[in-house]
């Protein structure tokens, strides 16, 4: 019998009454003649109010505590989850990650998963019973809790399909699939049929937040074919798996938009080789994560200086600020400029590997609305550009209708 | 290095404010030289959170999910108990009774502890950690998650005591320890400084709920001397322990009254061998506890019929009159009566076995305050009585008084 997993986030079990709406349809799919794998997150708000008592006992509570702490989150759901079941005459039973056998190495609060031994699910599989798991949680070997950081219930979902080869895995959420672009700034964006794990990777990081890049990632290396899909309603949703030939008829899969990016100018960096190393270097043993970076020409040949732009997060700003400011003595740049009125679009599609000129179609329909670019990086799959924040949604409105509709 | 086991309850734990300050206590005790296993309860109210939580989806919460449920309550305590220890800057980790080592049967909402594995506490405690270890709850050999029922963190406390072999188990509670009477009806009560365990769990069976009686008889068996004290103060508790010489010295140890039960009469039941057996076998069938048995003598020889009275917890009343109702055609007796406005008052002491008249003392006592005496029943080291709730109070304080002040 083939093996469906399917994954409900915080929202779609935030109360009783849904968690009951939850087991409906993880009846259905049992009567459909599917053995069900269920994985839960916390209930929506759980996971803060732990964190809220957490702090008031200290400011950074330590990490393998927390991970005692938050696992019992998503503990509480699926207790409830397999009574809603039960209550439907529905046979399952629950189990917490360590008891699903889910292994992780000790990094705890985003732990990563070694291996998953899933022999008590098959057992109870094979007796008939839906197999509720706890998402974002497991064990170590030496029999510590461990969680998996943000995202880990998805990460939970499709490292579980993988083990148990499933046909499929479904990750329910609040939204109906991944988009075109984003509804609230593209009034027509249209949910997509499907989408390669490429384009979705590419996406997620140009601001789609339906999932973290990890579990796509896993998902991708594993090849576990998956579909995002609303707990709301019962329209089908976005299939994500491995990249097909009909794929690159769309030259444009979608538009990203990142408002949550901040720019960095290092001016006057001496032209020589290992500068660029050294900035970079510094950001990343502060653990800050670079998206894009530009360097421009040298400004003359007899004065051989140049500038370095880069982005980070807005939230990595003032560290990377401070960063740079500790550096100045030993790179002798002459200043540092940060802007955070920024916004970066993308387009993405693996269709852009066989059609060329999509980069300067791009820059053309930004021109045409006089919206200056201020940085461009590119991948196979992707073109990236940084604009004015102000102007932001406009842009991806006009970009959309371009290529999408 | 000497072990200490101390328990903590709901109360003691109700707040991250009392946790900061059971953590201040924990840390005194390890100064003092001890290595420390804590036991901790949910916070107070946490448990009837869940509860609540689980008959909104089912009226009757099948058992092992509530098993898993309700094992979060303790799990949060540990994370938050270890943390505060943490902020205090004293090594601690915490362990859920699975990882504790703790082995259960399998019958879920009332597991009984099988046997104790205590590797992983000595490792830390060896590692001069403080260990903190859920109560409540255990796992089965097959991994499955119990509780261990009501008093349970009582019994996990005085289990590991017995496992370790701890030189002292503390039970702190909202009580200063075992009074001679209950403060509340017995002003002049005073707090023992020691009791045996015989003479607590007559105390207990007599209305004094200071623990369940289970958890004293596991005491018993394995010879763990615990102390009954305040998470409040720092007052010295009541040391419960094996019987010594000295404690015959005191006749009456303490004055027990219980208002939870009701008296049932079945009147007219054929005086014949077996009638009686019929009656509380039928009851025990039914799970139901049978406290006092009294059978009075025939009421005329040449018509062979008795009366038999016996007491119930009054939750028990209705099942236990619907199980008689059920008997009559079979036992043919004539009528059955109920009261629930009964008290059942206790004098307990090992000294009584020493001392004749003990007894009659109380009946005479009562007596001169013309309070009727419906029951009698006695052991070797307790006399029990049966009298009208009403008054039920008022004898308490005579009898104290008489024999205790």
């Amino acid at each position: 019998m083939a093996v469906l997993v399917q994954k409900y986030g915080g929202s779609s079990v935030a109360t009783t009454d849904r968690i009951k709406k939850v087991a409906a349809r993880v009846s259905r799919s049992q009567e459909e003649g599917y053995q069900v794998v269920v994985v839960v997150s916390a209930m929506q708000g759980m996971t803060d109010r732990l964190i809220a008592m957490a702090k008031e006992i200290m400011p950074i509570p330590t990490e393998r505590e927390m991970d005692m702490l938050l696992s019992t989150g998503e503990q509480i759901t699926i207790a409830l989850t397999a009574m809603a079941l039960h209550a439907q005459g529905v046979p399952a039973v629950s189990l917490t990650g360590a008891q699903a056998g889910i292994l992780t190495d000790g990094v705890h609060t985003k732990a990563r998963i070694l291996n998953i031994t899933p022999k008590q699910i098959y057992r109870f599989l094979d007796a008939g019973q839906v197999v509720i798991v706890a998402g974002f949680q497991g064990r170590t070997p030496e029999g510590h809790i461990t969680t998996l950081g943000r995202g880990g219930s998805d990460l939970t979902a499709i490292a579980l399909a993988a083990a148990l080869k499933a046909e499929l895995c479904q990750i329910y959420t609040d939204v109906d699939g991944v988009y075109t672009a984003d509804p609230r700034v593209a009034p027509n964006a249209r949910k997509l049929d499907e989408i390669s794990y490429d384009e979705m990777l590419e996406l997620a990081g140009s601001g789609a937040k339906v999932m973290q890049l990890r579990s796509v990632e896993f998902a991708k290396k594993f090849g576990v074919v998956f579909e995002v899909r609303s707990s709301m309603n019962d329209n089908p949703g976005t299939i994500v798996k491995e990249e097909a030939k009909s794929m690159e008829d769309v030259v444009v899969r979608g538009v990203g938009l990142d408002k949550n990016q901040a720019k960095v100018t290092v001016e006057g960096v001496p032209d020589r080789p290992g500068k660029a190393a050294q900035i970079f270097s510094a950001l990343a043993r502060a653990a800050i994560n670079v998206d894009m970076i530009v360097q421009n020409v040298s400004r003359a040949a007899n004065h051989p200086v140049t500038d370095v732009s880069f982005t980070v997060d807005k939230a990595d700003l003032p560290k990377a600020l401070k960063v740079m400011e500790e550096l100045k003595p030993q790179i002798g740049f002459e200043s540092v400029d940060a802007n955070e009125q920024i916004g970066k679009l993308s387009i993405v599609g693996v269709g852009m590997r066989g059609h060329s000129g999509v980069a300067a179609r791009l820059f053309e329909i930004l021109a045409r609305e006089k919206i200056n670019i201020e940085m461009i990086s590119t991948s196979e799959i992707k073109v990236s550009v940084v604009i004015d924040r102000k102007r932001a949604d406009e842009a991806a409105r006009t970009v959309h209708a371009a290529f999408l509709e």
